[in-house]
Protein backbone atom coordinates (compact mmCIF):
# COMPACT_ATOMS: atom_id res chain seq x y z
CA UNK A 1 0.00 0.00 0.00
CA UNK A 2 1.42 3.69 -0.69
CA UNK A 3 1.06 5.98 1.86
CA UNK A 4 2.30 9.62 1.70
CA UNK A 5 2.56 10.09 5.38
CA UNK A 6 3.57 7.01 7.30
CA UNK A 7 2.00 5.97 10.54
CA UNK A 8 4.58 6.69 12.81
CA UNK A 9 5.04 6.71 16.65
CA UNK A 10 7.61 7.73 18.70
CA UNK A 11 9.56 5.97 21.93
CA UNK A 12 11.98 7.35 24.09
CA UNK A 13 13.12 4.52 26.35
CA UNK A 14 14.88 4.84 29.60
CA UNK A 15 15.56 1.28 29.97
CA UNK A 16 18.03 -0.68 28.83
CA UNK A 17 20.42 1.67 28.01
CA UNK A 18 24.28 2.25 29.09
CA UNK A 19 25.28 4.91 31.86
CA UNK A 20 28.90 6.46 30.58
CA UNK A 21 30.72 3.03 32.57
CA UNK A 22 28.81 0.69 30.05
CA UNK A 23 26.32 -0.61 32.72
CA UNK A 24 22.70 -1.53 31.53
CA UNK A 25 20.71 1.02 33.56
CA UNK A 26 17.32 2.60 33.56
CA UNK A 27 18.07 6.67 33.59
CA UNK A 28 16.15 9.20 35.06
CA UNK A 29 13.55 11.28 32.92
CA UNK A 30 14.96 14.65 31.12
CA UNK A 31 11.85 17.20 31.68
CA UNK A 32 13.61 18.76 28.66
CA UNK A 33 13.73 15.49 26.48
CA UNK A 34 9.79 15.15 27.20
CA UNK A 35 8.74 18.73 26.07
CA UNK A 36 11.16 18.11 23.37
CA UNK A 37 10.52 15.31 21.94
CA UNK A 38 6.37 15.77 21.54
CA UNK A 39 6.50 19.18 19.91
CA UNK A 40 8.68 17.21 17.23
CA UNK A 41 5.94 14.17 17.70
CA UNK A 42 3.75 16.53 16.25
CA UNK A 43 5.53 19.05 13.94
CA UNK A 44 6.01 15.91 12.36
CA UNK A 45 2.80 14.04 12.17
CA UNK A 46 3.67 11.27 14.37
CA UNK A 47 0.50 9.55 15.97
CA UNK A 48 1.89 9.47 19.19
CA UNK A 49 5.27 9.66 22.08
CA UNK A 50 5.65 7.28 24.35
CA UNK A 51 7.63 7.84 27.35
CA UNK A 52 9.23 4.59 28.89
CA UNK A 53 10.27 4.09 32.07
CA UNK A 54 10.47 0.92 34.34
CA UNK A 55 10.63 3.01 37.31
CA UNK A 56 7.12 4.02 39.15
CA UNK A 57 7.95 7.26 40.77
CA UNK A 58 9.20 8.37 37.31
CA UNK A 59 6.09 7.51 36.08
CA UNK A 60 4.22 9.41 38.56
CA UNK A 61 6.65 12.12 37.71
CA UNK A 62 5.91 12.00 34.13
CA UNK A 63 2.04 12.29 34.49
CA UNK A 64 2.38 14.71 37.00
CA UNK A 65 4.29 16.64 34.37
CA UNK A 66 1.89 15.82 31.60
CA UNK A 67 -1.33 16.51 34.30
CA UNK A 68 0.06 20.42 34.44
CA UNK A 69 0.08 20.88 30.32
CA UNK A 70 -2.64 19.03 29.34
CA UNK A 71 -5.35 19.47 32.39
CA UNK A 72 -3.62 22.14 34.85
CA UNK A 73 -2.24 25.45 34.62
CA UNK A 74 0.13 24.87 32.02
CA UNK A 75 -2.05 24.31 29.47
CA UNK A 76 -3.59 27.90 30.01
CA UNK A 77 -0.23 29.52 30.15
CA UNK A 78 0.53 27.60 26.56
CA UNK A 79 -1.34 25.54 24.77
CA UNK A 80 1.00 24.87 21.90
CA UNK A 81 2.65 23.14 24.56
CA UNK A 82 -0.72 21.21 25.96
CA UNK A 83 -1.49 20.06 22.11
CA UNK A 84 2.14 18.60 22.16
CA UNK A 85 1.61 16.38 25.32
CA UNK A 86 -1.90 15.24 24.06
CA UNK A 87 -0.27 12.61 22.29
CA UNK A 88 2.28 11.61 25.13
CA UNK A 89 2.05 8.84 26.99
CA UNK A 90 4.09 6.99 29.79
CA UNK A 91 4.38 3.21 29.64
CA UNK A 92 6.36 1.07 31.51
CA UNK A 93 7.77 -1.57 28.77
CA UNK A 94 8.39 -1.36 24.86
CA UNK A 95 5.65 -3.76 24.55
CA UNK A 96 2.69 -1.88 26.41
CA UNK A 97 4.08 0.57 23.86
CA UNK A 98 3.64 -1.77 20.98
CA UNK A 99 0.29 -2.81 22.49
CA UNK A 100 -1.20 0.49 22.37
CA UNK A 101 -0.07 1.13 18.74
CA UNK A 102 -1.88 -1.95 17.75
CA UNK A 103 -4.58 -1.55 19.61
CA UNK A 104 -4.98 1.56 17.53
CA UNK A 105 -3.89 -0.03 14.17
CA UNK A 106 -5.14 -3.20 14.28
CA UNK A 107 -1.42 -4.93 14.16
CA UNK A 108 1.41 -4.38 15.60
CA UNK A 109 4.00 -1.89 14.88
CA UNK A 110 7.29 -2.25 12.65
CA UNK A 111 9.76 -1.50 15.56
CA UNK A 112 13.17 0.86 13.75
CA UNK A 113 15.60 1.18 16.57
CA UNK A 114 18.60 4.32 16.51
CA UNK A 115 22.11 4.68 17.45
CA UNK A 116 25.12 6.25 17.50
CA UNK A 117 27.44 3.09 17.03
CA UNK A 118 27.93 0.78 14.10
CA UNK A 119 25.65 -2.16 13.26
CA UNK A 120 25.76 -4.93 10.91
CA UNK A 121 23.05 -4.50 8.52
CA UNK A 122 21.89 -0.74 9.37
CA UNK A 123 19.72 1.15 6.92
CA UNK A 124 20.29 4.83 5.59
CA UNK A 125 17.81 7.03 6.06
CA UNK A 126 17.06 7.20 2.42
CA UNK A 127 16.17 3.46 2.72
CA UNK A 128 14.02 3.49 5.29
CA UNK A 129 11.90 6.69 4.00
CA UNK A 130 11.81 5.05 0.89
CA UNK A 131 10.73 1.65 2.61
CA UNK A 132 8.17 4.31 4.94
CA UNK A 133 6.47 5.43 1.90
CA UNK A 134 5.86 1.90 0.38
CA UNK A 135 4.84 0.17 3.55
CA UNK A 136 1.72 0.91 5.73
CA UNK A 137 3.28 0.53 8.95
CA UNK A 138 1.84 1.49 11.23
CA UNK A 139 6.09 2.03 12.40
CA UNK A 140 7.16 2.59 15.92
CA UNK A 141 11.02 4.65 16.27
CA UNK A 142 12.66 4.24 19.19
CA UNK A 143 15.22 6.62 20.77
CA UNK A 144 17.64 5.61 23.69
CA UNK A 145 18.37 7.77 26.46
CA UNK A 146 21.57 7.92 28.32
CA UNK A 147 24.70 6.42 26.43
CA UNK A 148 22.47 4.59 24.00
CA UNK A 149 20.12 1.69 23.45
CA UNK A 150 21.75 -1.90 25.15
CA UNK A 151 23.62 -4.24 22.38
CA UNK A 152 21.07 -7.27 23.28
CA UNK A 153 17.85 -4.67 22.86
CA UNK A 154 19.50 -3.42 19.53
CA UNK A 155 19.81 -7.31 18.00
CA UNK A 156 17.08 -8.93 19.45
CA UNK A 157 13.94 -6.23 19.11
CA UNK A 158 14.06 -3.92 15.99
CA UNK A 159 13.18 -5.29 13.00
CA UNK A 160 15.24 -2.35 11.56
CA UNK A 161 18.47 -0.26 12.81
CA UNK A 162 19.27 3.11 11.34
CA UNK A 163 22.59 4.20 10.54
CA UNK A 164 24.54 6.48 13.18
CA UNK A 165 24.32 10.30 12.26
CA UNK A 166 28.37 10.44 11.80
CA UNK A 167 30.50 13.73 13.28
CA UNK A 168 32.81 15.30 10.86
CA UNK A 169 35.65 14.60 12.57
CA UNK A 170 34.61 11.69 14.50
CA UNK A 171 32.41 13.58 16.79
CA UNK A 172 29.49 11.07 17.53
CA UNK A 173 28.19 12.92 20.59
CA UNK A 174 24.41 14.44 19.82
CA UNK A 175 21.92 14.71 22.56
CA UNK A 176 19.14 12.09 22.41
CA UNK A 177 16.98 15.35 21.60
CA UNK A 178 19.03 16.82 18.91
CA UNK A 179 19.16 13.44 17.35
CA UNK A 180 15.55 12.77 17.60
CA UNK A 181 15.17 16.09 16.01
CA UNK A 182 17.65 15.31 13.41
CA UNK A 183 16.00 11.48 12.56
CA UNK A 184 12.53 12.69 12.40
CA UNK A 185 13.20 15.48 10.07
CA UNK A 186 15.37 12.93 7.80
CA UNK A 187 12.68 10.54 7.38
CA UNK A 188 9.48 13.05 8.10
CA UNK A 189 9.97 16.09 6.56
CA UNK A 190 8.11 16.66 3.16
CA UNK A 191 9.82 15.93 -0.11
CA UNK A 192 9.99 20.08 -1.18
CA UNK A 193 11.59 20.72 2.57
CA UNK A 194 14.44 18.79 1.10
CA UNK A 195 15.37 20.07 -2.36
CA UNK B 1 35.85 30.16 -4.65
CA UNK B 2 34.78 26.29 -4.28
CA UNK B 3 34.45 25.20 -0.43
CA UNK B 4 33.63 21.83 0.02
CA UNK B 5 33.33 22.24 3.75
CA UNK B 6 31.72 25.65 4.14
CA UNK B 7 33.47 27.91 7.57
CA UNK B 8 29.97 28.36 9.41
CA UNK B 9 29.35 29.44 12.92
CA UNK B 10 26.72 29.78 15.09
CA UNK B 11 24.95 32.10 17.61
CA UNK B 12 21.89 31.95 20.06
CA UNK B 13 20.93 35.40 20.82
CA UNK B 14 19.36 35.69 24.48
CA UNK B 15 18.19 39.15 23.53
CA UNK B 16 16.53 40.95 20.49
CA UNK B 17 13.78 38.29 21.04
CA UNK B 18 10.45 38.12 21.99
CA UNK B 19 8.45 36.52 24.89
CA UNK B 20 5.33 35.08 25.10
CA UNK B 21 3.78 38.81 25.10
CA UNK B 22 5.34 39.62 21.66
CA UNK B 23 7.16 41.84 24.08
CA UNK B 24 11.14 42.31 23.16
CA UNK B 25 13.61 41.12 26.12
CA UNK B 26 16.71 39.45 27.38
CA UNK B 27 16.11 35.49 27.91
CA UNK B 28 17.51 33.43 30.45
CA UNK B 29 20.36 31.27 29.43
CA UNK B 30 19.09 27.52 29.57
CA UNK B 31 21.21 24.89 30.44
CA UNK B 32 20.53 22.68 28.00
CA UNK B 33 20.68 24.69 25.05
CA UNK B 34 24.28 25.67 25.46
CA UNK B 35 25.09 21.42 26.02
CA UNK B 36 23.23 20.92 23.08
CA UNK B 37 24.38 23.27 20.85
CA UNK B 38 27.98 23.09 21.51
CA UNK B 39 27.46 19.40 20.42
CA UNK B 40 25.89 20.29 17.30
CA UNK B 41 28.63 22.97 16.57
CA UNK B 42 31.34 20.11 16.75
CA UNK B 43 29.43 16.99 14.81
CA UNK B 44 28.46 19.26 12.13
CA UNK B 45 31.99 20.68 12.04
CA UNK B 46 30.92 25.03 12.69
CA UNK B 47 34.07 26.46 13.80
CA UNK B 48 33.08 28.54 16.65
CA UNK B 49 29.82 28.84 18.63
CA UNK B 50 28.44 32.07 20.06
CA UNK B 51 26.35 32.70 23.64
CA UNK B 52 25.29 35.87 23.09
CA UNK B 53 24.14 37.75 26.03
CA UNK B 54 23.75 41.44 27.15
CA UNK B 55 23.20 39.92 31.18
CA UNK B 56 26.30 40.39 33.52
CA UNK B 57 25.22 37.97 35.46
CA UNK B 58 23.96 35.28 32.38
CA UNK B 59 27.73 35.98 31.63
CA UNK B 60 29.43 34.93 34.59
CA UNK B 61 26.99 31.57 35.02
CA UNK B 62 27.98 30.80 31.25
CA UNK B 63 31.48 31.41 31.99
CA UNK B 64 31.47 29.10 35.14
CA UNK B 65 29.42 26.59 33.62
CA UNK B 66 32.50 26.75 30.45
CA UNK B 67 35.24 26.26 32.98
CA UNK B 68 33.53 23.63 34.93
CA UNK B 69 33.78 21.52 31.69
CA UNK B 70 36.82 22.77 29.95
CA UNK B 71 39.20 23.05 33.19
CA UNK B 72 36.98 21.52 36.15
CA UNK B 73 35.65 18.11 36.74
CA UNK B 74 33.10 18.06 33.90
CA UNK B 75 36.26 17.17 31.26
CA UNK B 76 37.47 15.09 33.71
CA UNK B 77 34.14 13.04 33.94
CA UNK B 78 33.11 13.64 30.14
CA UNK B 79 36.01 14.21 27.61
CA UNK B 80 33.40 14.44 24.91
CA UNK B 81 31.91 17.63 27.02
CA UNK B 82 34.88 19.36 27.06
CA UNK B 83 35.76 19.03 23.54
CA UNK B 84 32.63 20.44 22.29
CA UNK B 85 32.66 23.29 25.09
CA UNK B 86 36.65 24.10 23.82
CA UNK B 87 34.99 26.33 20.60
CA UNK B 88 31.91 27.65 23.01
CA UNK B 89 32.15 31.50 23.60
CA UNK B 90 30.27 34.01 25.65
CA UNK B 91 29.37 37.41 24.50
CA UNK B 92 27.64 40.20 25.27
CA UNK B 93 26.38 41.28 21.40
CA UNK B 94 25.88 40.12 18.26
CA UNK B 95 28.27 42.66 17.16
CA UNK B 96 31.16 41.25 19.36
CA UNK B 97 30.19 37.07 17.66
CA UNK B 98 30.84 39.25 14.04
CA UNK B 99 34.37 40.86 14.97
CA UNK B 100 35.56 37.81 16.72
CA UNK B 101 34.86 35.54 13.09
CA UNK B 102 36.64 38.21 11.38
CA UNK B 103 39.76 38.50 13.69
CA UNK B 104 39.94 34.88 12.43
CA UNK B 105 39.31 34.50 9.21
CA UNK B 106 40.31 38.03 7.97
CA UNK B 107 36.63 39.32 6.86
CA UNK B 108 33.24 39.63 8.44
CA UNK B 109 30.90 37.04 8.14
CA UNK B 110 27.77 36.98 6.31
CA UNK B 111 25.00 36.54 9.25
CA UNK B 112 22.34 34.09 8.50
CA UNK B 113 19.07 34.05 10.88
CA UNK B 114 16.27 31.71 11.31
CA UNK B 115 12.40 31.98 12.79
CA UNK B 116 9.71 30.33 13.01
CA UNK B 117 7.92 33.23 11.24
CA UNK B 118 7.14 34.13 7.64
CA UNK B 119 9.45 36.36 5.90
CA UNK B 120 9.16 38.12 2.79
CA UNK B 121 12.54 37.09 0.53
CA UNK B 122 13.65 34.27 3.11
CA UNK B 123 15.63 31.38 1.32
CA UNK B 124 14.76 27.71 1.19
CA UNK B 125 18.14 25.22 2.82
CA UNK B 126 18.41 24.14 -0.27
CA UNK B 127 19.54 27.68 -1.81
CA UNK B 128 21.68 28.69 1.51
CA UNK B 129 23.23 25.13 0.95
CA UNK B 130 24.30 25.63 -2.09
CA UNK B 131 25.03 29.27 -1.60
CA UNK B 132 27.54 27.87 1.20
CA UNK B 133 28.97 25.64 -0.90
CA UNK B 134 30.07 28.12 -3.75
CA UNK B 135 30.73 31.06 -1.71
CA UNK B 136 33.71 31.21 1.07
CA UNK B 137 32.02 32.76 3.98
CA UNK B 138 32.63 32.84 7.07
CA UNK B 139 29.01 32.74 7.50
CA UNK B 140 27.19 33.15 11.62
CA UNK B 141 23.89 31.58 11.64
CA UNK B 142 21.77 33.20 14.25
CA UNK B 143 18.92 31.46 16.29
CA UNK B 144 16.68 33.34 18.93
CA UNK B 145 15.64 31.96 21.92
CA UNK B 146 12.12 32.41 23.31
CA UNK B 147 9.71 33.80 21.59
CA UNK B 148 12.02 34.01 18.52
CA UNK B 149 13.75 36.84 17.17
CA UNK B 150 12.86 40.39 17.22
CA UNK B 151 11.15 41.30 13.77
CA UNK B 152 13.32 44.60 13.41
CA UNK B 153 16.67 42.22 13.52
CA UNK B 154 15.41 40.44 11.00
CA UNK B 155 14.72 43.08 8.66
CA UNK B 156 17.81 44.97 9.53
CA UNK B 157 20.80 42.67 10.57
CA UNK B 158 20.88 39.12 8.51
CA UNK B 159 22.01 39.06 4.75
CA UNK B 160 19.86 36.08 4.76
CA UNK B 161 16.99 34.74 6.85
CA UNK B 162 15.86 30.95 6.03
CA UNK B 163 12.75 29.55 5.56
CA UNK B 164 10.57 28.38 8.95
CA UNK B 165 10.26 24.50 9.19
CA UNK B 166 6.60 23.74 8.76
CA UNK B 167 5.03 21.75 10.73
CA UNK B 168 3.01 19.19 9.20
CA UNK B 169 -0.80 20.55 10.47
CA UNK B 170 0.40 24.01 10.79
CA UNK B 171 2.43 22.99 14.01
CA UNK B 172 4.81 25.29 14.47
CA UNK B 173 6.37 25.36 17.98
CA UNK B 174 10.17 23.66 18.28
CA UNK B 175 12.56 24.11 20.76
CA UNK B 176 15.37 25.96 19.61
CA UNK B 177 17.23 22.69 20.20
CA UNK B 178 15.54 21.13 17.45
CA UNK B 179 15.30 23.87 15.30
CA UNK B 180 18.99 24.18 15.08
CA UNK B 181 19.75 20.36 14.75
CA UNK B 182 17.32 20.26 11.97
CA UNK B 183 18.59 23.28 10.30
CA UNK B 184 22.57 22.25 10.36
CA UNK B 185 21.59 19.09 9.47
CA UNK B 186 19.50 20.50 6.49
CA UNK B 187 22.50 22.98 5.38
CA UNK B 188 25.61 21.12 6.18
CA UNK B 189 25.17 17.18 6.19
CA UNK B 190 27.32 15.49 3.84
CA UNK B 191 25.49 14.89 0.91
CA UNK B 192 25.97 11.19 1.27
CA UNK B 193 24.08 11.57 4.45
CA UNK B 194 20.72 12.79 2.70
CA UNK B 195 20.85 10.20 -0.43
Amino acid sequence: MQTDRPVVYLALLHYPVYNKEREVVATAVTNLDLHDLARLAVTYGCRGFFVVTPLKLQTRLVERLLDHWRTGRGGEFNPSRKQAFLSTRVVATLDDAVAAVAGENGRVPRIVATTARTVAGAKSYAELRELMRSESGPWLVVFGTGWGLDDGFLEEVPEVVLEPIPGMDEYNHLSVRSATAIVLDRLLAPDRERR
